[in-house]
């Protein structure tokens, strides 16, 4: 058996299993999508209506315990940028996908007379009504999906923020211990999904024939090759210790710490909010609380974390950096309780952490809250969940609130808010916000570890085309950043790994030549939706007004930003 | 003494008195306008932000008690579609400027430490506190100025919605009676000028010298021609009679008359709305109401009105048709009375009606009023003078309201709600809506009195070019939509009144020639913002759901769209 597409007419409930084209056999993951969009979804189409599609498409590299690579990718258009959108998340999504043989779930027009849960098997889809857990936070949606359909299955579900159409609702994934906490968060495709009347999908692989490896010895070698750079890194070993938080600290110590709506880049709260706290409280508490823990099965780097309380009990898994900088410093908020206290609630509405940190900031310049005030922030957590006005316009994001509040201090690009890295102070990480067609993201092509100097404007942009280039690669393998540091030093293992498992004979470059092949489309998508260069830009006040300590301006040029999808 | 350019620099509070430069010479009003902003405004600039101008340029036959031609063109980058905003009214604002000698206004910058209010006569620009009228409503705010400085300026003021930055804010203007009835409504020009800190500005023509006419003596045999032809057309006698409300019997009957968020062409209710049925009543009345009234000295047409309880005590003045259109049937309402009550209101919030009657409709699809709730829509009115979360949603306008609300049947183009004109049923200007630069608009081109069958997609965009390109040009005369009947019978007195004016020789084709040039202007300034053909689209609804009682939809091809402005 081998990979299929299924394709979901919503409108009638059918499902048809097809053979996919040619071109779309050589890509998974995000490049997958992207081909998909640019051959059937139309550019133009209203993100919250029928035309538009929802797509997971599970990485090229998906199914087989490679460490840190089984991610799914799941995209459509976005109501939050209006243009392409792809948001890949951990957990077992994707490899569940991959062991029913599904190369990507397309789906298409809408339910009529919400809610539905989808549950997909080697019977087919079948669409049971989802009316006990509409409404229902993401936890306790979960919850009832798993008691249902056994402890087996998989779960991509939404949230009230994503029945409400939200544009910062993101799906819910399940991770490898059930915890529904791997979100894929941005573009607002928990929108899209709740558009579509779908609560949930339920992926259930029992009786399914995994689709064979081409040369399973192979395989096997290039994978001992991949696990053994990868632990040879570094990185490896800070991410297993103190998770994505180990940013923290070092992006203070750039300067680009979003601090207070991005007017600052250093935070004087960091120490209690650093991973290196982190890691510490969460030893010191002990309970449930864990320092590493693995979101996918066979993950060796084990970024992830669960933060208990005093009384050693679970309060959100995990904690991130991103979140840290959004929810913490951009806030004010030096408290890892309170920011762990706001991220379970981000997570169970459905909400993109980051999205709603950036909105929240907004709102502090608005006067709806002080920063520094996390019982402010909170109260806002619940006007969203309460749905009333005041927070759907929170719930729709950073630009939402600039927009209803007339505040231009906004830090988005494309609509979508910028993630925790300041891009006056890395600003090739500038670049990437300004020039991706995905909109402000540092999953994107961050540049924080290229050893140059981030205040210098020249020569960011080819830093950036390098980084995008390697992201847009390793999302259509389904790898995670991290696993980058173990295929940049072992680059054989990729084109090995995949001619293994396909049976093709790639090169050497397959990497760039994915990266770049997914990020062609993406633009090509947006062209199509009616972008131009004068979408790649940061915010106008980002070139003017100084951000602290360094007093930096964004100033690389229009001209470097316009070159660098020329390769 | 010749015009001028008066530019001010708010920031320094310092005003500086130009020559134009030659190409400016030619133009006037919208045309000017659109030339200016090219030359000078950064079209990527943030609409709220400090590197957009705000600018007012009467047009070329302002000032000389020509009828219907007094009108003031006011522009911007718009906060509410992205692109460039011209939007024009009658009063006395136009007319003062000209007195004093001024071709435009460019206002730069911001001011610090809001409110104020700058006023302009002979002496230059003076900045006085507006602190007493901060907040106040555009009626007793003018009340104010007019007794602070006398009862001949003229004033030119925000309401509440500009100071909160709505960007259905527009700027009123004083009628020649001195009610702030004439506002330049739509795109949220209002909220530009409130971005800079101007509550108002007051233009005291005292003691100024008007700008001599190159040839009186043609210059008045020209205009007891146009006169002339305008008092033969049926058209005048049509309006001044009934107003712009004429058009609602007609619009319904063509099935175009929108109906509950534009659900539907005709309405139930349409005889107690009809210009007929409010001319009877407003006689009938007696009192200060006025079935007839001009809003520009000398204009013969008089198609204002002034709207008296049945006290005979004033309610507002005028109703217009684009009012009774989305205040009315929009919202299943029937009674002129309560259309009266919520446009008085919206008046003095200083809102665009067309803007906040659709926004009020996709309300009322989200379930936030019912249709046919005069209550209920004003008590909305009321939460935006509240400035609540729910007001500067509805305040934002028509694609905030769906935004927010996660509502698709968004009548809007460009960010910018249709006025009251189905397109489904009158196509070609459907065709206008789509394509204009100045987003969904009905005075940018209306093609409802050509003798062709409007539900016809063929032809539609021809007649659509032929609309835009006059309007853009008697917009940049300066003329009303309704002078155009007149100028239209005696195309000469156009060329002859401007070379009598000026000293120029322009021939028989010089509205094509200004009409053109502003559109060129215009769609340069929105390319250069990042717009492209795929902004030139109806809403997706519109081409796949039937509009009773026709049950049509909107089939003129993208192809035809794309050919607008081949000309």
């Amino acid at each position: 058996m081998s990979l299929t597409i299924w394709r979901i007419n919503l409108s009638s409930q059918k499902l048809s299993i097809e053979q996919p084209p040619d071109h779309w056999m050589k890509l998974g993951g995000r490049g997958l999508l992207a081909q998909i969009m640019v051959d059937e979804t139309p550019a133009t189409c209203e993100p919250l209506g029928p035309l538009n599609k929802l797509i997971f498409a599970p990485g090229l590299l998906v199914g087989h315990m490679l460490s840190s690579c089984d991610r799914i990718s799941i995209g459509a258009k976005s109501p939050l940028t209006g243009g392409i959108k792809e948001s890949n998340a951990g957990g077992s999504t994707g490899l569940l996908m991959a062991l029913l043989g599904i190369k990507a779930l397309i789906i298409e027009g809408q339910l009529v007379d919400p809610w539905w849960t989808m549950v997909l098997s080697v019977d087919g889809a079948n669409f049971e009504r989802a009316d006990d857990i509409a409404g229902a936070g993401v936890s306790a949606a979960a919850s009832n999906l798993l008691q249902r359909h056994g402890e087996k299955v998989g779960v991509s579900v939404i949230g009230p923020a994503g029945e409400m159409k939200l544009s910062a609702a993101g799906i819910q994934n399940l991770d490898k211990d059930k915890a529904p906490s791997r979100i894929a968060a941005r573009g607002g495709l928990g929108a899209v999904m709740g558009s579509k009347g779908l609560k949930a999908i339920v992926f259930n692989s029992r009786g399914a024939i995994k689709p064979a490896v081409a040369d399973i010895n192979a395989f096997r070698d290039a994978q001992k090759r991949f696990t053994q750079s990868l632990l040879e890194q570094p990185q490896t070993k800070i991410y297993k210790e103190y998770g994505t938080a180990a940013m923290t600290r070092m992006c203070n110590s750039f300067g680009a710490l979003p601090t207070r709506n991005f007017s600052a880049g250093t935070f004087e709260g960091v120490e209690t909010i650093s991973g290196e706290y982190l890691r510490q409280v969460i030893i010191d508490r002990g309970g449930d609380g864990k320092p590493s823990h693995a979101c996918m099965a066979g993950c060796i780097i084990q970024c992830s974390n669960n933060y208990a309380n005093s009384d050693g009990v679970s309060m959100v898994t995990p904690i991130e950096y991103e979140t840290i900088g959004l929810m913490g410093s951009n806030l004010g908020i030096d408290s890892l309780d309170t920011i762990a206290i706001l991220n379970s609630e981000v997570n169970d509405l459905g909400l993109d952490s980051i999205e709603i940190g950036a909105a929240l900031g907004v709102a502090a310049e608005a006067g709806l809250l002080k920063f520094g005030d996390g019982e402010g922030a909170l109260r806002l957590l619940n006007e969203i969940k309460a749905g009333t006005p005041l927070g759907r316009i929170i719930g729709n994001g950073a630009v939402s609130v600039g927009k209803m509040f007339g505040i231009t201090r906004v830090p988005a690009v494309k609509g979508q808010a910028m993630s925790a890295y300041e891009p006056r102070a890395i600003k090739g990480t500038g670049v990437t916000y300004a020039t991706s067609p995905q909109g402000a993201d540092h999953t994107s092509g961050l540049t924080i570890r290229a050893k140059v100097n981030h205040l210098e404007p020249k020569g960011q942009a080819d830093l950036s085309r390098a980084a995008q280039i390697n992201m847009a690669g390793y999302d259509t393998l389904g790898a995670c950043i991290f696993a980058g540091s173990g295929f940049a030093a072992a680059m054989d293992t990729i084109r090995d790994l995949l001619n293994a498992r396909y049976g093709w004979n790639v090169d050497l470059d397959i990497l760039q030549v994915l990266g770049k092949l997914s990020l062609n489309l993406e633009r090509q998508f947006n062209i199509n939706a009616g972008f131009t260069k004068q979408h790649d830009r940061l915010p106008e006040y980002m070139r003017y007004e100084n951000l602290p300590p360094f007093n930096t301006v964004f100033d690389v040029t229009d001209e470097d930003l316009d070159n660098v999808f020329n390769w």
